[in-house]
């Protein structure tokens, strides 16, 4: 029998919304996340979508026996919600009828009900399917999703337009053993390290252009700033005057995204004790004075002169937090050999890029730079650095038919977060890590 | 020298701002899209990032000659902004000085500065660099950027929180053969072909979430409406009543997307000759009663009574075009043996289930349904599907602490882009489409 269907969003009341049904009886949805049995009444937690719920079993109000109740259910609860300026939300919901929807097959091996899950990060992944049910877990990622949002309005509100680019690529982009290969149809492919030549692309096409996505990186890294795959935030921009727009555009963008921050997850951000950074303006040293400072400043002697080991890079964030109160350091100028063939090198010293990273609370954060953009140079450095032009023909067709001066940079969503909420390692940003020894859940 | 950088978005005016600076000097940045020669004077139409701007050259008021110019170029143009009834903006720009910020290094083998790139399918996709710029084309990428905006303000409006989860995955969530493999640090690793199991586990902890991203699919077909990467947005949400709930909410999102568009695209929809199609209510009719819908109605002979050949599609959205004016359809209760482990049976009939399709323009865009939320129910029919609930065990995991009655839908997003602006091939609606024979651009 053909019937119709009309558009409707299913509606469930969230605790912030008490405030408007004060001692009304309202309709809950939740699942008891903790019961605290106190003398002849208990607290009946409830885990809601917006945050945790406190609500109140006793006998003279309820009717039904607390021995309904087991954590992880999943309940339509109704009550009446009475003033308690002990609750987290101000209010509390008196419990009076329950409907069980769904009931666990067994304890949970772990307690995630305390504010923190105190168990090693192994068992916390291990367990992601019940460790995120924590309330602090959560807010990880409520926060996690509010900077996409924060970056997405930027974006959207200065021309930037959203692009999806292929993961399955007949090359690399930035060559190298840190890639990984499989086969598609017979033949090779290789799973995108970066969007970074088809954004150089779509510049020729939209001018400005971003894309939040995965990437990922064959590392055999097994360090706390590495994962296998991870969130890059890809930013390009055409009609670059030079690259220090891009670090301009990019503290306007993070400016942007912390104070959408502040008014979306005043709670969450509360929950994880995290200070947001200032970021009105972030010094910029270039990469060999930065590697001389850290040298001179504790007696460093310098081993690479091409790139920063990760301890130069907390040391550089120390200096200049002390120096200048900037929890965010530019690094800019580094070496050409160690930027990609695509990087656009100074005009008065080859040897080196337009090019930056940003560094925050010890991190590398952000890589970004000029590119080339004239199919002459390009093609030059390409063949200087061994690489056989034809190869990147289709990358090149945007060059030969001409680019605009353009630039840009990414950034790790994960390692963002991550130093944002002070978690030192960027699994603990990340739903479900992949790295050299894990690929579950 | 340590330096200080400040927030700053570089700012270049766009066509549709020129209303504000009638009669005023203006500076522009943009790529000389087409030159069209009169007598005495020439049009230049700039490709800026916006639209196509009308410019005038002329001896007269421009001080350079007009052979400085060629397609491809990007310029710097100064020029006064006049009123021009039949320049699509409304204005014009009379060019009084160029600065060239690059040439291009050959011309173009294509011609793409008319309304259509009049070329094959297959010569518009290798020269994928080149035929993006085409206006009508860069007009379908900014509605498909606009479609995403539009689902992830529904989204967020209705508490959905935004996911990213892992594309390399050590099992498989539909199972089959449909699946790309990789070798991951010496052990088998498959790409996604679904978030479906993750977006599952995350309604245990966030109740409502979403995920917009890339998803792969090892299959062999070479049909109009098959690509081997898409980009999947895919909702789940928990304390579902019933799967009707989900298909109201994806007329509610489709209708909030279309408004959307409405807004923010008139020009692009108008370029691509797009109509937007009504969605204030949907038909549904049971998979069964449709197919004989259809084979009574076209006197087709039944061949495959499990799922509908894309013939059937199209003649069923043909149908009920005509019953009901709408051209979407929801097909329902589709059989269980061509349904995932996890969707839910009818209860009153196991051998279907708590699922639907919708139908868009001839086309299926959506899969959705109800899930089981049940550990032992899930265990059950995964048994009885030869399959091995211990390599699910983190899935499971979800199951056996508690999860509330849950369902979501996954949407092609190319296939919805190319049924609305009426593009006959998938790939028309996918910037650099991955299918069995094309791995570049």
């Amino acid at each position: 029998m053909m019937t119709t269907i009309l558009p409707e969003v299913p509606v469930s009341l969230q605790p912030r919304e008490l405030i408007l049904h004060r001692n009304e009886t309202v309709q809950l949805s939740g699942c008891v996340y903790k019961i605290r049995k106190m003398s002849g009444f208990a607290f009946v937690l409830l885990q809601m979508r917006e945050e945790i719920l406190q609500c109140v079993w006793s006998e003279t109000f309820s009717g039904f026996s607390l021995e309904t109740l087991q954590c992880g259910m999943s309940v339509e609860a109704e009550g009446i919600v009475v003033a308690e300026p002990r609750s987290h939300s101000g209010y509390e919901v008196r419990l009076q009828k329950i409907r069980v929807l769904s009931t666990p097959e067994a304890e949970p091996p772990l307690v995630i009900h305390n504010r923190e899950v105190n168990v090693s990060l192994e068992i916390m992944l291990d367990y992601r399917p019940l460790t995120l049910r924590n309330e602090r877990q959560r807010a990880i990622f409520k926060i996690q999703a509010a900077i996409c949002a924060g970056l997405r309005s930027f974006f959207s509100e200065n021309g930037f337009i959203e692009i999806h680019t292929p993961k399955l690529c007949a090359g690399t982009a930035e060559g190298g053993a840190n890639v990984f290969r499989l086969d598609y149809f017979g033949k090779e492919a290789f799973l995108a390290t970066s969007p970074q030549l088809y954004k150089q692309i779509m510049v020729g096409a939209l001018e400005r252009v971003y894309e939040i996505g995965p990437v990922f990186r064959a590392e055999k890294h097994d360090t706390s700033r590495h994962i296998n795959e991870y969130t890059s935030v890809d930013v390009e921009m055409g009609f670059l005057r030079d690259f220090q727009q891009l670090m301009q555009l990019e503290i306007a963008m993070l400016a942007h995204v912390f104070q959408s921050l502040r008014q979306t997850c005043p709670a969450e951000l509360k929950l994880c004790g995290a200070q947001l950074p200032a970021c009105e303006k972030i010094p910029v040293i270039p990469f060999a004075e930065a590697k001389q400072l850290v040298s001179e400043t504790f007696h460093r002697a310098i081993t690479d002169t091409e790139d920063f080991e990760p301890e130069e890079e907390r040391l550089l964030c120390q200096i200049m937090a002390e120096q200048t109160g900037s929890e965010f350091v530019f690094v800019s100028h580094y070496r050409s050999s160690k930027r990609p063939f695509y990087a656009k090198d100074t005009p008065s010293n080859p040897q080196i890029t337009e090019s930056f990273d940003l560094l925050f609370r010890g991190l590398e954060i952000t890589t970004g730079g000029q590119r080339i953009h004239d199919y002459a140079q390009q093609v030059k450095k390409m063949r200087e650095r061994g690489m056989d032009p034809a190869a990147f023909e289709s990358y090149l067709m945007a060059h030969r038919y001409g680019l605009p001066p353009h630039g840009g940079f990414g950034l790790g969503l994960e390692r963002l977060t991550a130093r944002l909420l002070n978690l030192e390692n960027i699994r603990s940003a990340t739903l479900f890590p992949r790295d050299i020894n894990r690929l579950t859940p």
